[in-house]
């Protein structure tokens, strides 16, 4: 999804000369092609990297490490690697074992969607949404430069952090409700009424839940390779989950209500 | 909304003679008037009782049980009272104690929205809903023909169970999902890095916080009527969170992923 929809905006926006999806499934980078993301694909990882003057790694967390290697290898000096992760610290850390910390900046843009797939390509996604980079202290100002480039190009506001930063904070912002979503699922699928249950599921479990239709591969991936700042997110939900608790457990109305109202202002801003 | 949707979709569907609705707020009923939803309206509620054939309470459930002995006060052997609460157990018993067991029905309809008021009403939101009945030992069969052939007329299919099943089995399908949007918004009002986390916050965060916009004296005052179920759900709920804690903290891949597979599949399973 979000290879082929950067495909599909860098070359509406002019910025990228020449686009060639790489993957292992023909047919995915078949739709890819039909869909004006690429301009040829392939699934041959090295004979595509020859003469690559950009190398997008729009793929999971843990395959963009396993990657990395062969795709500094087979690129020259002046080729710039980028990725689309959700979790900075290891890649970052990867590229520079590399020996790649010049020319490797690590992004993440702040769009996406529960679907996978070129098929699923839109060129408009990135309008208006944060892309985060993450450079090291030793990449070079071409290299961030060529990957602002490309995602102002597409319509996004670049915020610049480091790794470790960009992790704890998308923990709680990206991380942390995909697992409450998970969990909710999970909580249902565990209980003993199951039955009536599927009756009385309504939209607003299924509204609070529809993360848990993400590609759980991707995500299990994630949890891994961000594993501390997640559990810290988590432990800091946790403790706004006791004292809601704690409210309705002892009728508490003006602790409920006042709990309620601020998660609300909070959450009406966000709209805003 | 629910009050003004169901007014809309009763007299639609012929089933409703003369729709009066009664409320506090003469803007909020002229706009059920001018769409549809009512026939007439009035602020004065005793009077408005006077001949009545069925009283829908469409309110808060605090508000249904302060208004139901002046309900059951003011109308007639003949007329049937129901409600629309996301409560039924203290509902149920209120209306007894009250004197009227014979003609309340316990109502639940599984749809609704998170915004309030007749300016958002719809005339198909009971479409393919599932409508609760909770009738009492002594309820008429009359009294439970008629509410049921209101929720029937307007699209809903009539599912009949005991209040405390239906507060129990609510507590975590519609009462929990709130209850997490609420807290995972308490979450990043509390956080620290704020002005980071804001940049960071996308499209996942606002999906799973989306019912954290719902009118909270409505979700107050249920969390206060179904304290001890919505409890149980949340500490149901707690165990599932810590299992998944534990596997991420111990960065046990395997259990993640089964984890966050079973949980796809159930939260699937409800879109068929």
């Amino acid at each position: 999804l979000i290879g082929a929809s950067l495909g599909a905006a860098g070359r509406r926006a002019g910025v990228l000369a020449q686009v060639v999806g790489v993957g292992r499934d023909p047919a995915n980078l078949q739709t890819a092609l039909g869909a004006g993301c690429v301009d040829a694909f392939s699934t041959d990882l090295e004979a595509s990297l020859n003469g690559a003057g950009l190398v997008v790694l729009a793929v999971p967390v843990t395959t963009a490490l396993s990657l990395l290697p062969a795709v500094v290898a087979h690129t020259g000096d002046v080729c710039v690697v980028t990725d689309v992760g959700s979790v900075k610290g290891p890649v970052c850390a990867a590229a520079a074992r590399a020996g790649a910390e010049a020319r490797f900046v690590g992004a993440h843009p702040m769009a996406g969607s529960t679907r996978s797939g070129a098929a699923y390509a839109d060129a408009d996604l990135f309008v208006g949404k944060v892309a985060v980079l993450t450079p090291m202290a030793h990449t070079s100002a071409d290299s961030i430069a060529t990957v602002e480039a490309l995602w102002n190009a597409v319509g996004s506001r670049v915020v610049t952090m480091d790794s470790a930063e960009h992790d704890r904070t998308v923990a709680l912002s990206s991380h942390l409700p995909q697992m409450l979503a998970y969990c909710l699922a999970d909580t249902a699928a565990r209980c003993s009424h199951r039955e009536r249950l599927d009756d009385l599921i309504a939209g607003g479990f299924k509204l609070a839940s529809r993360l848990a239709t993400s590609d759980t591969a991707m995500w299990s991936s994630i949890a891994e390779l961000n594993a501390s700042a997640i559990v810290e997110a988590m432990d800091e939900f946790s403790q706004s989950w006791a004292r809601l608790r704690e409210a309705i457990a002892a009728g508490d109305a003006q602790a409920i209500e006042s709990i309620l109202d601020e998660a609300r202002n909070l959450r009406e801003s966000l709209d805003k």
